[in-house]
C-alpha cells in the first residue's frame, strides 16, 4: 500500500511516484513471466494485464506498446542478474571465463533468450523503439571483448595475428548465431562449449572448461528435454557471474 | 491467361492449377518487393494484397497467414537465386570462397537479411510453422561447411585439433550474429570479411580475398548508407555463387 502522508523533499518517491513504479514493477515481473513461458509471439498484453489485475488500456497507461513493454523486461532482467550475482569486474581470461559461465547460465532460461533473439532481430529496423537500445548493446559486449583479448595481449596470452576488433565482433556474433541454433535444436550445440571454443582460437593456452549453472550439461541428444524443466537453484557456482551488458558505459 | 482446352495428361499443369501457380508466384514478388522494402514488421497483407490487386481474403486463399507467406518468400528467394547464379558444387576451399561471396552478395539485399533474421527468430518457438523448416535448413548449412572442412582436413589444410562439427556450427553462428550487428550497424564490420576471418582460423592457409558483389565494399563509416541504394548490377562477380541452403539434402 502506498504511504499517503506527503513528505514534501520525498512527496514523489513516496507519494503516486511509488505507487507506479510499484505497479511497473509488478507488470514487468508478470511480463517477463508471461514472455519466458510463452514466449514473444503468444505472450500477449492481455494475459500480462489480468496477472496484475488491470485492464490492457491500464497496462498501456504505463507501457506505450507491446515492443516497450519487451524493452523494460530486457533493462529488468539485467536488474534482476545484477542482483543475484556479484558483478566482479575480472579482466582478461577471467572476463573471458565469466561470458562463457553467462553463456552456460543463459541455457537455464530459455524463454528469455528466445524473447532477445527476436527482438534483437526486429530491432534492426532503423525506427524500431528498441533500435538505438540494441545498437548501443552490441557496441558494448564488443567492447568487453575487445577490454578482456587486449588485457591478454599484454599479458602474452594471445595467438600472433589476431585482429583484436575482429574477434571480438565474431565472438558476440557467435553466441547470438549459437543461441537461435541451440533453440531451434538443444541437441546440437552446448553454447558454452562452443563460445569457449570461439575464444580458445583466439589464446595461446585454452580457458578451463565453462562453470555450469546446473550440474551436467545436455552431452548426448536423449537427455535434452525441449519442454525445458525449472532450473535448479543455481546460487552456488554462478555466484561470480556478471552480465556483459551495460556494466560499462559503450565507448 | 490460361489454357482453356484440357489434355488428358496435363490437364492440371495447363487448367485451374497452372492459374493458381502463377497467382501463387505473383503474390510472392509483391510480398517479396513489400518485405524487402517495408521489413517484416511493417510489410502488410494488405500492401501485398493490393499489389496484386487482390482483396486479403482472396490472398489468404494462396497462403493461410502471413508467417506462412513469409515462409514461402524465403522459398521463393532461394529459386530466385538459383536461376540467378550457376550452382557449382565446389568442395573444400572452394565451398568456403562461394559462401563468402554469398555473405557479399547478401549485403545488397538487406531487407531480405533483416526479414531472414526476424523469422529465424521468431521460429525457435517449436510451435512456429516455419520451425521445421529453419530447423532443417541450419543442419543443412552445418553440414556444408562439415563437407567443406573435410575435404580441406584430407587435404592437409586444416590446423590441427579443429573439431569440424563445432567448427561448422559456429561458422553458421557467428554469419548469423554478423548479420544482426551489420543490420544495427553498417559501418560496424563487413559480413564477408569477418566470415572469411572465422574460417581462416580453422586453415592452414588464409582464403583469398571475397568476390565482391559490388565494386568496393564498405570501408569507413562515412560511406555507409543505412538507407540502402539500389544494387548495381551485379552479374559479372557473382556468377558463381551457389545459395547454401537447400541445395543438399539434409543429413
Amino acid at each position: 500500500m502506498p504511504r499517503v502522508t506527503p513528505t514534501p523533499r520525498t512527496a514523489t518517491a513516496r507519494g503516486p511516484y511509488a505507487k507506479s513504479a510499484r505497479t511497473r514493477t509488478l507488470i514487468l515481473d508478470a511480463a517477463f513471466a508471461v514472455f519466458a513461458s510463452a514466449g514473444y509471439r503468444k505472450g500477449s498484453l492481455r494475459e500480462i494485464a489480468e496477472r496484475v489485475d488491470m485492464s490492457e488500456a491500464g497496462l498501456l497507461h504505463h507501457f506505450r506498446n507491446k515492443a516497450e513493454l519487451l524493452l523494460a523486461v530486457l533493462d529488468h532482467r539485467d536488474e534482476l542478474a545484477r542482483s543475484r550475482f556479484a558483478f566482479e569486474q575480472h579482466a582478461g581470461r577471467g572476463a573471458l571465463d565469466d561470458l562463457i559461465a553467462l553463456a552456460d547460465y543463459n541455457s537455464t532460461i530459455p524463454g528469455v533468450i528466445e524473447l532477445f533473439c527476436t527482438l534483437s532481430a526486429e530491432a534492426t529496423s532503423p525506427d524500431h523503439p528498441a533500435h538505438d537500445f540494441f545498437r548501443k548493446r552490441y557496441e558494448n559486449s564488443r567492447q568487453i571483448v575487445v577490454d578482456a583479448l587486449s588485457v591478454i595481449r599484454a599479458e602474452g596470452g594471445l595467438r600472433d595475428g589476431v585482429d583484436i576488433p575482429s574477434a571480438a565482433a565474431r565472438s558476440i556474433a557467435v553466441w547470438d548465431g549459437l543461441q537461435i541454433q541451440w533453440l531451434l535444436d538443444r541437441t546440437a550445440l552446448d553454447m558454452a562449449d562452443e563460445l569457449r571454443a570461439c575464444f580458445d582460437e583466439f589464446l595461446i593456452e585454452d580457458l578451463a572448461p565453462p562453470r555450469r549453472a546446473l550440474p551436467g550439461p545436455v552431452e548426448s541428444p536423449g537427455t535434452a528435454d525441449a519442454g525445458g524443466t525449472a532450473p535448479a537453484d543455481s546460487g552456488e557456482s554462478t555466484s561470480e557471474l556478471r552480465m556483459p551488458e551495460r556494466t560499462r558505459s559503450a565507448r
